[in-house]
């Protein structure tokens, strides 16, 4: 029984073998099915097809089902007539059966039609062709099964649905399958079963999204985020909104994107930096901001966006700039605490696609002088200046060394040499060849660079000057270190990187939903 | 006792009331003073001294001085000899004495510095010549006072000073002076008294925000970001991330910046409505994000800005879209209750300066129809047609006549006309004249804009040929929901008006820390 099967937009199969006029419901209060076979279809039942093909579900009040989760569909609810809103993620018939599988999120379930006393030949038939990827409700019975089925997240049930209504119809051809998109790496190669690449999936974003490894790392990015808040707040940081438009590019001009702002021209911030200092100097002591973050790099690499989002940390320390770092280490930390402790059923789903060792580290964590990271280069064969920086492969070896000896996948390399850091950068009061900075490593790459900033206007105007930096176009950056400014540092965080690294994945592309890179502004 | 007083960097006095060069006290760890009478400099005391002209702090180790927060400052403290880090806030020089008042953020305290067996002559001079805005460390003796102090957070303790350094010399003349800024509104009108423009403050924000006024309404706007998420955490809702650099306008190109990027040219998103919509579509079911939001309009009104940050909920609802009302209204609710129960402090700090009737709710959110407003207008002597938009005073008004009637400053207008929305609306099924949507109220001005979305792709294309809207252009959004799209609604709140309209103030900028209009991009 189906109203408009054509429209396929709400459809109802009733439970008996036969069609039934009897069975078409449609009062003013409440839509439940209507019949194929009415011929004399009354004002309501016109009026509810008609919203039905345009797509609008018609509720003047709400029916009382209670729809179930998939993921509480466990044993202890066999014998019961439920409903399910799900989609259908495989459908297969067989003879006088057809066999779905139905997916909410992360979680799936088998569900059965077959001929008998619940349902008629026709909507079988009728189940077997609904679409995949439709969104459908059931009404069904929750049945104990005696053999595990291994391809579902519910094991120990299935579904005999008793009737089933199409709430989305999904297009016939699929632009890319969602098997494809979570066979594991390298998988397919050998089997010669499709794989799907990386600009497939993420032109059609809307479909990849909603494999379990997508859901898995969005959730635990989310997971992410709010680790890193509340264990801020906890520590009596502020959050504050800093402006993404803004009137000069306080880093020199490089790399920055142009917009234009009415008769004038501004620019995207590349870091909020300049406004977590000025309300360092306002005097909000500890402040967070999480937002988006705009590099016009024409990088074309696994591990660099043009935008991204930043975690931003900058605070007023006492007495020394490893405040700071200790600050920003515990709340890394927290966070890799709280992903194991929290996020363990995301960590090992996104592992069944991408399998990598778990992430380690230390508490406290491990700090290391960048001339000791040199020396163990060195000692691993690299030449390289005590001034220079660390290149990408550098890094990564380091990393390796690093896990090697002291078996953590998390380390700070601090003091950097003066020379390879930006003009704000506070000079080390020891040994002028270095600063008090800082790069924070995840399983050998770079997610924080972080620096103790100079807070004093005269400085500043000399190493400005020294990078020959036009100090007309800063003068509004230093001019807020004038009227009394607290010694502070901080740093930004990289939050795809983050979630790349965590998880073992191997580019950031995986970790953005809907990443911008110089070849991609879509979706 | 003080090094470089000119430098006035790191100035100690000491204790004693005639300086004594054993009083200057520099080793390899800690530098605690050094004697300006001191001829034989030794090397470490001339690197300290260079230091301290370079702004940075020196301290290779810590000293184990713990510094006491005023808001500690408590009775309790009587006697005990304590080190605070704190801003000059005033200092006014009495014959033998000076009184300072220290501050840190909110909270203040008195201090005296008195030429006696503490203190020399010399120290207080210096003490009275350190300006304004600069910051402190003072070690001092914390006193019980028979009276009052009444214009200091702290009234019942007062600081006798025996030590005291800068930590950062403010300029001595400041471009605005904190007492003009927080004063109250007409009182300077009617004293012949300052008070400071609102462009004079903006300018100088660095300054401005030090102000209690403004270091409660920004700890006010981190309360509410905050309070928005755990509630939606709490639904169950996950934080997504959406890019701000778009290809299209999806909107139609009206109020849209332009970007140039790399070899092309892209937008700021108006708004994260089509990617929450695909999230949504992608199946993560219940989404919020808190993001920049970029308006290219001209409009240099009270409320209105060119970026804002935007409190963004969108969900797939099972039968009816006043789920999504609800859930909206009840998350509103939350915010509401958070703030009354622990903002307690900056509600009545802000109420200082800018008085207001406190907020007032119902529970549930009252919700009235657009028709119903319309008729409370009309009996109020107002002509308008039945599809005709509000005008923002009549907005006003419908505000004050739902106050009288209801006593509420929030409520929902729902079932806006049809005609006065944007395209991707659904229609109310039951009368084409109006539409599924609503925009929520806060003391009468709008604060929130949602509806049910059109998840359905060819009534969308249907709708969007009627507003005439380029097809090609949005082709991308109106494929989102070809493979099957749970029906869904949301909306987007504006974080600064919230701000703003709780706490009865009137102009958005005053909730924005950067604000950004047509005529303003700095600082």
């Amino acid at each position: 029984m189906w109203a408009e099967p054509g429209s396929a937009k709400w459809v109802a199969h009733c439970r008996r073998g036969a069609c039934n006029n009897k069975h078409a419901s449609v009062t003013e209060g409440k839509v439940e099915s209507i019949c194929h076979k009415t011929q004399r279809m009354g004002r309501l039942l016109r009026r509810a097809a008609e919203f039905f093909l345009k797509g609008t579900l018609f509720f003047p009040c709400e029916p009382d089902r209670g729809l179930v989760r998939v993921q509480e569909l466990t044993p202890e609810k066999a014998g019961q007539l439920i409903w399910v809103r799900a989609r259908i993620h495989t459908s297969r018939a067989k003879g006088k059966q057809c066999f779905l599988v139905l997916r909410q999120q992360q979680f799936n379930v088998q569900a059965l039609v077959a001929v008998g006393e619940r349902a008629s030949k026709q909507m079988v038939k009728f189940a077997a062709n609904i679409n995949k990827e439709s969104i459908v409700d059931v009404e069904a019975v929750v049945k104990k099964v005696q053999q595990k089925i291994e391809s579902c997240s519910q094991q120990d049930v299935e579904l005999h649905i008793e009737r089933i209504f199409v709430i989305s119809q999904a297009e016939p051809r699929l632009p890319l399958q969602l098997e494809d998109c979570v066979r594991p790496e390298g998988e397919g190669d050998e089997d010669g079963r499709a794989t799907v690449n990386q600009d497939t999936r993420l032109d059609n974003r809307v479909i990849d999204l909603r494999t379990t490894t997508s859901q898995a790392i969005f959730r635990l990015q989310s997971g992410v985020c709010q680790l890193f808040r509340d264990t801020l707040t906890d520590k009596g940081f502020v959050e504050i909104q800093t402006p993404k438009i803004i009137s000069a590019a306080s880093e020199g001009g490089a790399n920055v994107f142009t917009v234009s702002y009415f008769k004038t021209s501004a620019y995207l911030a590349q870091s909020p930096q300049l406004y977590k200092q000025m309300c360092i100097c306002a005097d909000f002591d500890k402040v967070f901001c999480v937002g988006p973050v705009f590099r016009a790099e024409d990088s074309n690499t696994h591990r660099h966006l043009t935008e991204f989002v930043g975690l931003d940390i900058e605070l007023a320390f006492n007495y020394h700039y490893h405040e700071v770092i200790e600050s920003i280490t515990d709340t890394m930390v927290q966070i890799f605490k709280g992903l194991r402790d929290k996020f363990q059923t995301e960590i090992q789903t996104v592992g069944k696609q991408y399998p990598s060792e778990p992430f380690k580290f230390l508490e406290p964590t491990l700090r290391l002088e960048y001339s000791e990271g040199v020396a163990m280069l060195r000692e691993a064969g690299v030449e390289m200046g005590d001034e220079e920086d660390l290149s990408t492969p550098n890094e990564k070896l380091l990393g390796r060394l690093v896990k090697e000896k002291y078996d953590t996948d998390f380390y700070v390399l601090d003091k950097y040499p003066l020379a390879v850091r930006p003009f704000y950068t506070m000079p080390d009061p020891n040994d002028k060849k270095y600063s008090n900075s800082y790069d924070m490593f995840m399983r050998g790459e770079e997610i924080l660079s972080g620096a103790q900033r100079i807070h004093d206007a005269q400085l500043l105007t000399e190493r400005a000057m020294h990078h020959n930096i036009d100090l007309e176009k800063i003068k509004s950056y230093i001019d807020s270190f004038r009227y009394g400014a607290p010694p502070h540092g901080g740093g930004g965080i990289g939050l795809e990187r983050v979630c790349m690294l965590y998880l073992g994945l191997h580019n950031v592309r995986q970790t953005s939903m809907f990443p911008r890179d110089p070849k991609r502004l879509t979706p």
